[in-house]
């Protein structure tokens, strides 16, 4: 007899996407309503973890070396972009709320996490330039609350004060 | 027979009650207390999206042109600021800690938005001052999570770890 | 008959502690799960309260004058790094995730506050350095949804989207 993994019993799943889901909730991200399709993308999160001991992306193959797959541990690094430009991650496991009340289509999301040999390793303990030189993300503002925020574009809503992507100002 | 509205129905009110009073909870937030001013404000609120298309304030008149109107959107860029000062906000649907429990008696409060004429309108894709100019906020930081906020004066409590404001230290 | 305390009343500690619970839960932090301690705290956090007007951390001695207790008003400014570098807060109230599915042993955590004459006084309206002058914490970013936090380590988890602490990168 081969080794054989043992499936993913339906409630740990179920006890993941109720994690995943409040979570979500709170900072004002979406899930898929499509609860089967997103149940099946738990499964794949907990072989995933069983097998690498971190839940890297379902949609994605992992190398099985954390330090190398940090940018696609679930939720990846290529969420936020993905939902401001397509309204969904690259999986569909989270989508924006305009996908979620049928105001966009969601359609199929291209590969945004560059090849291997483009991406930048994370050094330990690597430095920050000093200030006043160039960051690499801009910051932006909440005019509601003051929530800071340093990606390409704001969240989709103020994960603090839900306050719509609009209404961010560029801060530095 | 003209076009009439149709009444906003009570469960609708009592919903967005909900979720609004979820996030306020969460981010350290408190609504007032009388539930039936409230849901007349919550009347208000989707009231002005069916007219709108957006949650304009209910106690300002909004112009209907969403750009113009960003920093009225509920919440609004005025309730940190004013919940600070006089313990509320302008409609009095968000109060302080202090007021809910009666500690500060929430009196009338004036009205903080700039006339139109001298209202910044924000410009997309508008620059940010680079790093070294001075920052139109002083940003705070708390000393137990490390949470960045710029405003004027840090949150009543912070938003991730609920330290109040007196522990807000200034970082730059 | 010499002044009486009254003791804590025992809900009082049960709501005490769901609310506490039900924060730490929200940005990531977890409570030792032995109630029973934890309700003792609990009662420790009640009583200071009463005796001081603040949460002072019920395992220090408090001066009673909140300006000069600041630091250790419960969550305390050591929580995070005892956190990170032990995996239990000074009163092993909060525990890291390690500690709570045990891949961690709690060990007596040393006192981290500085003694009396080497504590700095917040001074109210204390100026900050001016950007481009040396930063008191350097600030992490989180590569997932973009949150900054200004602490000597990152968080355990990202408070926002949960994203573990190796995936945080410093941002200046």
């Amino acid at each position: 007899m081969t080794a054989e993994r043992t499936p993913v019993a339906d409630e740990d799943a179920v006890a993941l996407f109720e994690r995943l889901n409040r979570e979500a909730g709170q900072a004002g991200y979406h899930m898929n309503p499509d609860m089967e399709f997103v149940l099946g993308l738990m499964r794949g999160l907990l072989t995933n973890k069983e097998r690498y001991g971190y839940m890297a992306c379902p949609c994605r193959l992992a190398s099985g070396v954390r330090e190398k797959d940090l940018d696609i541990i679930c939720p990846c690094d290529y969420r936020d972009p993905d939902l401001a430009e397509f309204g969904g991650c690259y999986c569909a496991l989270y989508v924006s709320n305009a996908v979620l009340q049928g105001r966009q289509h969601l359609e199929s999301i291209p590969e945004r996490r560059p090849p291997a040999d483009e991406r930048e390793v994370k050094e330990v303990g690597q430095h920050a330039p000093p200030l006043g030189e160039v960051l690499p993300f801009p910051v932006y503002r909440c005019p509601v609350c003051g929530y800071l925020c340093a990606m390409n574009t704001p969240p989709l809503v103020c994960p603090i004060c839900k306050a719509d992507r609009d209404r961010f100002v560029r801060f530095f």
